[in-house]
């Protein structure tokens, strides 16, 4: 089963290419459409808490495998149409946010980094 | 560089552990943490619009790709957390959206799949 | 003090015309915008639940205040941009909703109407 | 036709003691669906832009009036639950607004504040 970045986003742009679709990807629809695939997944987890949410989303573990797919779906096709180079961004940024919370501070503390 | 899923998740999941942070990931907090990720990834695109947008866009991809990271982050922990197979999730929801999405039908249209 | 939908609107357009705003209007990057608050709302409410929650948001209520003034004024705006009657189409959606989620149905239930 | 948030309030608020439901309405999960009934909002937007857009906005404006009257009565639902005087803290917020975007600087000019 394909694992990388790069073979995942060349299935999106396949499928994209396909459809004659990318005349209706500019970046901000792309984004927005992103925006509602969250929705999507929050919609699963709201009105549950605490366990009962936990046993929900287990239940339903394809559905939210779904909409995880389609805001990665989004993320890549962004990405590749801005010229990013995302797992060298990724990995920058979790550098970047090393240094943001380093762990001496950081460690069991849920707090932005502003307030550490 | 790394560009597996796998490994990426794995450097997501060193970093939370290191600062010792899975105690407050809990699935809602960490999809609403997605959601405003997304919000700052749009906020860079607020007002623009057209040749300008997609300028601010080029002249900030550094920035653009950082949200993005973000993005991706919590999908690979949110996967990670509900022992969902993400690259397979992933390849079934693009054969899924492929048969909601017929070429022939949807070939240059932006309609959703309910109104074609 | 005001407390019209009416008065509350002809207050933020005025504060929109003096500053020769309504030129960036349009109603997506209005919608946006409204997006964009509704995440600063979330943003005060993350990583906390229950009681810390509660006391976290009693304490800042002044600030949960500002981001539901800043929703609030964004659908004004949109509602006056597009010509909808607010106060009406309000009090029509919740005879709609009434329809939907007929008590003897709803009663302490929070599912959603398609599957009461 | 009632137009004061007051007034919308005690509807809403009737219609929430009617079902019951005030025992789901943690500030989290309304914040959450304050969100959803945005993305509703936005989703009517997506892949629409310019005169396009306009003309379909003006088509569904009862679908679009619906979407707003539902983002308006969690505003006014947590408000209440918050016990924060919204009337009071919009026009609080508006003077404040005024105050970060000073008609000299801010006129015709759409960029925040802390870039002005």
């Amino acid at each position: 089963m394909a694992d990388s970045l790069k073979k995942l986003t060349e299935i999106a742009l396949a499928f994209r290419t396909e459809r004659d679709w990318q005349q209706f990807h500019n970046p901000k629809d792309v984004a927005l459409s992103m925006s509602l695939e969250v929705a999507e997944l929050v919609e699963i987890m709201q009105w549950r808490n605490g366990p009962e949410l936990l046993a929900h989303l287990k239940a339903n573990r394809e559905h939210v495998g779904q909409e995880l797919s389609d805001i990665l779906g989004w993320v890549l096709l962004l990405a590749h149409d801005l010229e990013i180079d995302l797992p060298a961004a990724f990995q920058a940024k979790m550098l970047h946010n090393a240094e943001k919370y380093p762990v001496e501070k950081a460690k069991g503390v849920a707090k932005k980094y502003t307030e550490l």
